[in-house]
């Protein structure tokens, strides 16, 4: 496995079904697990500390709430993590973002939009983590790229 | 000792010691310690899970920015835990205080107000989780209570 | 009893009901009772001041909007007070939370997540208050969240 | 007294002392107390509750942070309340501002801006509230308004 | 007429109608009139300056968004004006709540809470700052405060 | 006159003065004037109502926290108002840049940024709107930004 | 073509839609077009570079989320941009709000409402601006206001 | 050069710097450039669509307020774009952060926390993103992150 796709609960997954979608798309392999930091915090700690000698080299990890996922993988690895800040019930995912973005310098978590557009590019930007040192992944972000921008030229009446 | 009084970084020592201050108020015992979630996961998974065995029976734990600090304590414990959020630089706490309150059902973080005066309320709180089954810190609690009652009923002009 | 569980209004009970659910789990024994801050000042304060007195243990609160309850609560008694903002309708709770949490230094009340998983969590969190003096309930607490942890690693799978 | 003028600590006279500046110009009689809802509550209980019977026709009552001064006051009065936000410490008075705005259906409270022009202004609407059944008092305001205007339309050039 | 019910839009009436109703109950006369500080600024100019001498002691004004009109009518009368933030579309009614509660210092105006409530509350408000003055209004918001308590103090069980 | 410059109150020129500033590049003749919405409404009726017969093409207003003038503005005249939300000191500008942006769909404002950069980038627009009928105005701001863009190309170096 | 109104997505058209209508009104050509500044950046630099020289005076652009669009036609032309804050899913368009308006100095976007109000007037605008310097369009606007003022004249209530 | 570190103004570069310190610190190749996303477009257009080819690996874009540039990088390559909001003046990095991160499903940016602290994990992130590939890199960080957990480790006492 090459990306691991991480989420607090199984009600995450219609939001992060859309990161393992994107990867699909790319031919990367990925794994997708329920992975509670609140409860099941061991289980958090095993996974991600021993991410990198299972292979995975990218971490996608999303959660709502108090969204401590993304941020505690990242402090029981060095590989990348990704965190997808899943819309909440309450507060629409804002909370969800400052709990992911606001991390202390020296724990990175890359952010990215609150819901299914968020889970979909963290695909995207795993793909293109791994295309910066893998050219033949990088071709392939790049047609998806120029295919998107041709399906929108494609068709630019808003109207119709 | 009988509380724990955590904070991710000695940066959140001026905020936290208000709470230090208040348990000196009702002679409760406490211990206080840096443990940073993000870079020193182990230690706080350490902490949190031998706290009950080492006698502790509260923690207070304080926190900035993508504040995990409390939520991951409480994960690692079935001791209550009260968390305050330390005003961060950005944005003044905000992002503090959801990512210590929204925590998820079934682990749960008592939060307090953001800052200085959260930080004496967590003391105080303490004492009251220990005076509900202990009669004489409850005693002493009705006691400062009363004696902040009075002092400001002693006090009522504003202008003076 | 050993909590009581007030809230403002009927309304707020489809929330609070949670708590009461929770305590259930442990066999801890409770009273529920609208009290309303605004329109029962009285009721509330007669409530409070005799609540250690009838062997109530922890409060907790449940209000919506300007939520008082819990803090005016707070202020009558030396008991801890758990307090949850209940989701408001035209600020989806962002009111009720600041209007419990933001408590001046002297007088402190325990917030949990903006509605029905906190309302959950507080009365866990009430459980947790009692098991730290009372190894019994301790020992429930314990076995409630590895059974919740145990959950979890045996459904694995998101997308099952 | 016609006008109480009540905040929940000394720290807010700087802000409140606008109000009673303001009652001056209007030569309305006021009196000004500490009276906080959270350390002193039977004190507000008291002293709205009896605000009537002492003569009083408009309360102001200023707080900050979980600001339930005003709302309080309000619950044990028939009096129309005017409530102040304070500037809060972390949020800036936001948390005041929706403690003393967002009350429930059938107490209420008029609610001014945050800060020292929230303060002043309070004072103002307290004279129009007495003034809109004492012409003398009416005529005051009017002249105010007006002296106001005039003041503007003296110096209209920005850069002087 | 006693009292001036006015609104931005026909679309605030499902709202603003709880003012009329609170003013009801009290045998207050009113009248409702649309008035849109943007659309028929000068309609609103004519209004509010001459709404004293036809007898009016009190407006209550809704509106939402850039919720312009409260402190409109506030800027061309002497009289009490009491804001009510009409929910809004996009932002829930924050931005209708700011607009009108943020006045500068000279200008007042009362604001509500957000909404139905807010809208009874201006009800109520305008009821006390006339009852302040006239025992008989006292008398009747003195009844409906006792049978509101009443209503709760009969009905204690949430769950019922 | 070609450019109306009008502010709620002195203290808003430091800010406005951009504006100003800007139109000073392009040559572009304006008039500064202090209008209240709240303290001179007749005034702000008369200078916009009279503004297009007086040669005004545009009308820039800076107004903080409840910015009515902006709107205001726009509801006397036909010609296009820009609004610059003045910083405001409680809510940091966030209460004015709501009021001036949320205008209802019948009567609108072109809201540029909070604080200096918006009263800039007013003066700005106004010369753009001019100019995009006006060709000798148009290649002044093509100038200006082809100037704008040399400076920066000139000087890469962030750390010079 | 007269006004170029450009859009992020074809989601975005329910809500751009009423641009056109509001110019349709005042008989101004207009285009539309979907131009992603994100998925189409060529096309954002080629549209905006060449509008001038194609006749356009006005761009009206359309944008959710991070909303980049009107801020980089902005950016490749002089000609006056007005920018449509589109509502956005998660966040209910604050997002989009504070990505058009906070514009840094030296290139501005008309900032107008969050949704469908902000859209029409945005075409509002763009013929005001026309107006501004074409009599026959600035008699068009005034007529329309008018009779927009007198629909809500002649309906003054409410209720019915 | 791996890194292309961005910004839109000089006066971010006390906040990117940051990003530099800490890719000196992995001994990881950067080079630093202003390019602004609405004064330099062509720049900005040019520098991120030939970033592969000139070996860059990874991008590093800050920017405050409308912050378009890391969006806009991202929208012009092909290679993982990591966007730091700076700290703005008026609205402390909110309207950063929000106009960053939500960026559109198709188009991803890797967003780190507001300020000095995303600055430096931006660089720690990218640090990864070429760790994860590459073996001496990621002993890098691995030491690196194994020296501050080891540094916290030795000075637990925050009061010291």
């Amino acid at each position: 496995m090459t990306v691991g796709i991480i989420m607090g609960s199984k009600s995450d997954w219609p939001t992060m079904q859309h990161a393992a979608d994107m990867l699909d798309k790319f031919g990367i392999e990925y794994e997708t697990k329920v992975v509670s930091a609140h409860r099941t915090p061991q289980l958090l700690a095993d996974y991600a500390s021993t991410a990198a000698e299972r292979g995975i080299k990218v971490i996608i990890a999303g959660a709502g709430g108090a969204a401590h996922l993304p941020g505690m993988a990242a402090a029981f690895t060095s590989l990348p993590v990704l965190g997808v800040p899943v819309k909440s019930k309450t507060l629409n995912g804002v909370d969800s973002l400052l709990s992911i973005c606001q991390m202390p310098k020296g724990v990175a978590v890359g952010t990215l939009a609150i819901g299914d557009a968020g889970a979909a590019n963290a695909g995207l930007l795993a793909a293109q983590i791994l295309g910066c040192q893998q050219p033949e992944i990088f071709d392939k972000v790049e047609a998806f790229r120029k295919e998107q921008t041709e399906t929108i030229l494609a068709n630019p009446n808003p109207a119709e």
